[in-house]
């Protein structure tokens, strides 16, 4: 039996528990029995040491109840402090808020958790755009594991397929089409032929762009996933301000239609290159010709392409957005835990 | 110290050797100690229990002399026998030459090392295609791995991103572009608009296809490697006897040409479709539209897609042919059982 902590229970959270619940047979088959031992919010939370009982849970949550006032556990002095004194769970999953300047509250939580023996799984990605190597190491002496597989694309393996699919090869380089948003604003302008602001206007509409798109559209989203996996897989600590950022806000219909006609396009594109040891991450619009890997991807999906030194390259397409599939990233790292893989060793 | 030994000794063989050789530095970063103890051909082998000295060995054979005549270690009587009397190696990679009816000799050199508690790695088709699910749990039961990942599309994280990346998901679905000679075939016939005979032709004058070109372009390179997948990936035991086979040598210059006109193209792919649990496998040419992602794989690369019922589809485009790209395939199964990862689990 595996116990496990829920920090966070926003829409990742809350599908990550269905998931469980949907996949009961399926995890049995892999000799897996898990429960949820521990549900926290930011006011409380809930305590079950014989695992929270889905369905009455999620009937009690539909009429827009808080957790903490949950009649079978719920009580808003249960907190992060609860669960380090009880020290009664196995794989602690952290999904607060992400905070890209501190790493806070996250980066605390995983901290201690690692110090006490407890796997952590996460899909918050300021403590680990900050502070992989450190947590890393740090899970590696307390013998658990750090799973990140969510930071960086949700369902997209973009972390299993450098650190598994490329093992014993060094990896020279990673290209990568990791934002939706802009994906989707860029296909519009070259759908309709429409401006940069009128295609930001119907994402928005639609609930694809947020109200402040600034993270998506400038390139700082795309920034943070390339420094994890650049840091992740070719072993450094860069910081953003070894990245050059440029968005797609300053791309005009005359230049996306312009490439149109010759059968190209504009695509937001990550790239960290290793050229004599000397790394370069940079984000910016780039025109991708049709043969790319890259040049195809649009709608919700996402992709990574890594060179490598003796294994060729490798595209990895896929990772469509949403809580379930964020939600079944976390069960895979899960998962792979649990079939043994050590993500975090020590280097010698 | 891990002690391997090696089960056939041509290209692949030698190129796994050098490929430990020169990775040496980078192995010792994963803390990764090994050598090879065992070399072993059709007519005697090579010992060294305290591991083969690879500039020695490489220098001795350039001249074109024969493992067994090897002044240190070498001797005609070194066997298969040898090396399961000694019981001193931890990891066997066989790559004998594949026999798809019966699978011999490769067959009863992994169920005995599996048996003896030796993990096994292996770029032997023919003992998974026909005896994958006991050898797995075979494995299992011995508590060792059974690597397979080089059976299907060499450099192609082909089995990996199935059983890794798409941990806890249920597939669905598997496509595959995974022959690399009907690419090179097909390509030709499109660009030159000439006769799949003439493209054979060409094909064969550069060494790329084979005096008997069947296994390829028959479909039976692609049949296997989509049976090994779908019986690995979805837990089946189908033989070939259950695949719908079509080669490519029925397709007329017109036929390519009318679709180069349109802007779509053939493909040899294979399909393994989940509808209400019946299985179905073919491999045929199919007409790719632009957008499938399978579409833009020639030369030397490789593609497998599947989907999945929560982590969406996944595509996985990669795997340049060759000898180095196979050995360095090898050493990702290895590198990934030094890790922890049980490829091999009882199910339950």
């Amino acid at each position: 039996m595996l116990r496990i902590s829920l920090i966070g229970f926003g829409g990742v959270g809350k599908a990550f528990m269905e998931l469980l619940y949907n996949k009961e047979a399926f995890l049995r088959k892999e000799g897996l029995s898990l429960q949820i031992n521990y549900i926290l919010g930011s006011k409380g939370g809930i305590y079950d040491p014989k695992g929270i009982d889905h369905r009455k849970l999620f009937s009690y949550l539909k009429d827009g109840q808080y957790i903490a006032d949950y009649p079978y556990g719920g009580s808003s002095d249960i907190n992060f402090e609860t669960m380090m004194r009880n020290g009664d769970i196995d794989i602690m999953v952290e999904m607060t808020p992400t905070n890209k300047e501190t790493g806070e509250p996250g980066l605390t939580h995983i901290r201690r958790a690692l110090k006490a023996g407890i796997h952590v799984i996460t899909a918050n990605k300021g403590p680990i755009l900050l502070r992989y190597k450190e947590l890393n190491l740090l899970a590696a002496e307390n013998n658990v594991q750090l799973g990140i597989g969510c930071t960086t694309g949700g369902a997209l393996p973009s972390v299993n397929g450098g650190l598994m699919d490329m093992a014993g090869a060094e990896i020279l380089s990673i290209e990568g089409v990791l934002n939706g948003t802009t994906n989707y604003i860029l296909k519009l302008m070259e759908e309709k032929g429409i401006t940069y602001g009128d295609a930001l206007k119907a994402a928005q509409a639609e609930g694809i762009a947020e109200t402040n798109p600034s993270l998506d559209v400038d390139g700082w989203d795309t920034a943070i996933k390339m420094l994890i996996l650049t840091n992740v897989l070719m072993n450094e600590e860069k910081t953003l301000k070894d990245v050059t950022v440029e968005g797609i806000t300053g791309l005009t219909p005359e230049q996306v239609m312009d490439a149109k006609s010759k059968g190209i396009r504009y695509k937001l594109v990550g790239r960290t290159e290793k050229v004599e040891d000397i790394i370069t991450i940079s984000v910016k619009p780039e025109l991708l010709e049709a043969a790319h890997p890259l040049y195809g991807i649009d709608g919700k999906n996402k992709a990574v392409r890594y060179t490598s030194d003796t294994l060729g390259d490798l595209t990895l397409i896929g990772g469509a957005s949403g809580v379930v599939t964020a939600a079944a990233s976390i069960l895979r790292d899960l998962i792979n835990i649990s079939r043994g893989y050590k993500f975090s060793r020590i280097e010698i």
